[in-house]
């Protein structure tokens, strides 16, 4: 069932180790197959080395499991509740990696510092909320979940794939598992250059909204230019 | 004699070795067999390329050598003091890791900024108190163990399971030498997270009591729900 | 055609890849072919796993392709600008990496703080200036390779062999690609090593011109006496 | 001729090049046989890849080639001059390494902030002064052998086996080729560790001189006790 959204997303968890993103067993991925309004997320706790395709949990958008003999991750409300409210998504990320984790604990969103970061986010990568003592005590995953999705009240969660949620780290998204591996692989490393750019120039500011135009639409959108054409 | 432990002891040397947090000869695991009152370590300044199951060194809980050709650890009255004073571990790591190593050397225990911190230590990790001309100049490594042992007088040893030796590196904990390096591993992640963090935020502030037992009892005591069921 | 100067640049490129200096496929490199006035550069947005050594983007020095069927790089006209204006390179870099990136996006030049420095570019590393809006709406990647040559008004460009362009990364160039490689290699070991001093001390001051003009004559020149003679 | 000490050397530089001290062909190791008063040092611009031990340069201590095809290292002068001033010392290594050249590049000499450093170096890493412009335009390489020996005035060379040379980097010595080598590597070490120590405590003060002795002569002289007897 579902074999082959089942190899996407074990794949993405494997690229996701071999980045260096995640220690021990930190992290996961999930896929949606948006036909069959199911998702497939790695099993919690099981290390990176004996992982195997078909360990992938099964489930569908209300938490269900459908298949697999293995608990799903512990963070499977929040990716579910982002299926749920960002449509188009078809994959997603969750790391704790170090310099996009730092920002998330210093409790800053991200500012757009260089072109690097405009190719892949149109704008700062925004913070999440604190959680009340209500949501912290309830559902808390899928309360983390609710927080994303508040914090893109004002954002296009397709021109700003990934988000920090406060004191804790990164999730990011894409059209596909792969995809948001590579936004949470970009992120850390804009999140490691926005950290040294302020070292140099405390006084750091944003790039113009030109610049910011110019290379997110270089790659995305229907003007792109960068890559082959598909 | 006690081939089961000395094979985990060795296994969780190399496993250090492999982490990248020890560098040289320095760092090093020991465990103990609760029922037959015995430790085995690592012998000292030994290379972990060269290191053998079989050289582990045996010890009971006196420091006296009950298996062995070659010289324990420099550290081993050190590990004997938490074995005695400390119920309940089954293992100890010692390293000189970077940024453990860092903030042991600036003096400062270690805040918890993030949810990784939370997920391993319930609070911030303690630093040991200088020690007197006195235990410097006598038993120096005992004395060494007795000042980590102050250190948790008001604080639960397994649920901080690490600690900042004053001005030379981290030692940690747990119920086999494969946990205590784990909580190396992790102490190391959230001692770099942690610099980072301050570096962007110099008023950073510790998480709240609420989110450091979410996320401390998501993984510890009977209602953790992380990881497969065991 | 040019199979010499599209092996020279593939294996430029996968040198780039191997040296930790890129990230997914960031990054390019290209090689000048004098006699021919053919240019040869990597393909847009393929990864370095993949990359062919015939999948080399044969171009003349106003951009009409001679050879390939893949989309050259999309920086291929600040390349071509370069090779146009500064009369004697062989081969151009460009990389988004990190530390040299950073000095970018804080919109600084790099200082000369060392001999590690001096030994590869006789004096600071140039930055670019702001795009206009018509640039940046213009013909964007030759106006970023005229704001390079605007840069070295007062520069001699076989003594300084590499420039930041400002909110973006890096550009190095040398007499082959083999050379703009290891120039964008030690420039991003500088920009690290002036990163770190300037945390060290804030009032770090640039070396005298004296030292500067001894470890850069030591290695370039007629009087050079570093490596072999050849 | 002097095969063992070629091997030695040899074998000390590619354990240098795998340290991940060096980038491309920086840095070099020699050795001295002191029966024979010949030196082995590392041919100049070579890379480590294609290094063999055969091409290990051989001199007196004048400086005279007296085997091998290949010119000498060009910091040869500076390791004569320590050959000559610095009795016991066997082996010579200078890196650029990063941390330990950004504390050169800073001016400032490295202060013993825990015990990694006092088990290595009894007291702070000494920095050179600047040369003055007669050495810098006359004999380089031998002045800054002395003004290595002039930092040395009243400083054991035996218990602080290392230096600073201002505005460059580290050179560090020992009994022989391996221990000079082990000697950069922990000063390398020690300098990360002393940078993150002051980022974490601007404040940051030196050990005790008690500690500082306890840890140096642990490892060191008639009562060490680390590591096997031999």
């Amino acid at each position: 069932m579902l074999d082959d959204l089942k190899q996407q997303v074990y794949r993405a968890n494997m690229t996701l180790h071999r980045s260096g993103l995640v220690l021990l067993t930190f992290g996961n991925v999930s896929g949606l197959d948006a036909e069959a309004q199911l998702v497939a997320i790695k099993p919690s706790g099981v290390s990176y080395e004996e992982l195997q395709p078909e360990q992938m949990v099964v489930l569908d958008l209300d938490g269900v499991v459908v298949e697999g003999d293995l608990r799903p991750s512990s963070d499977t409300p929040t990716h579910l509740e982002l299926y749920r409210q960002f449509p188009g998504i078809g994959g997603i990320t969750h790391t704790h990696s170090t310099y996009a984790t730092a920002w998330a604990q210093a409790r800053r969103p991200l500012p757009c510092y260089g072109t690097t970061h405009a190719d892949y986010f149109r704008g700062p990568v925004p913070l999440t909320n604190n959680l009340t003592t209500e949501a912290l005590t309830g559902d808390y995953e899928l309360e983390t979940g609710k927080a994303i999705v508040a914090a893109f009240e004002d954002i296009d969660h397709h021109q700003v794939p990934g988000v920090l949620v406060v004191s804790h780290g990164p999730f990011t998204w894409g059209s596909s598992p792969a995809e948001a591996v590579e936004n949470a692989i970009v992120l850390e490393q804009v999140a490691l250059t926005a950290t040294l750019t302020e070292s140099l120039q405390p006084q750091a500011r944003s790039i113009s909204s030109q610049l910011l135009d110019k290379h997110f639409l270089r790659k995305h959108g229907k003007d792109a230019y960068y890559g082959q054409a598909r």
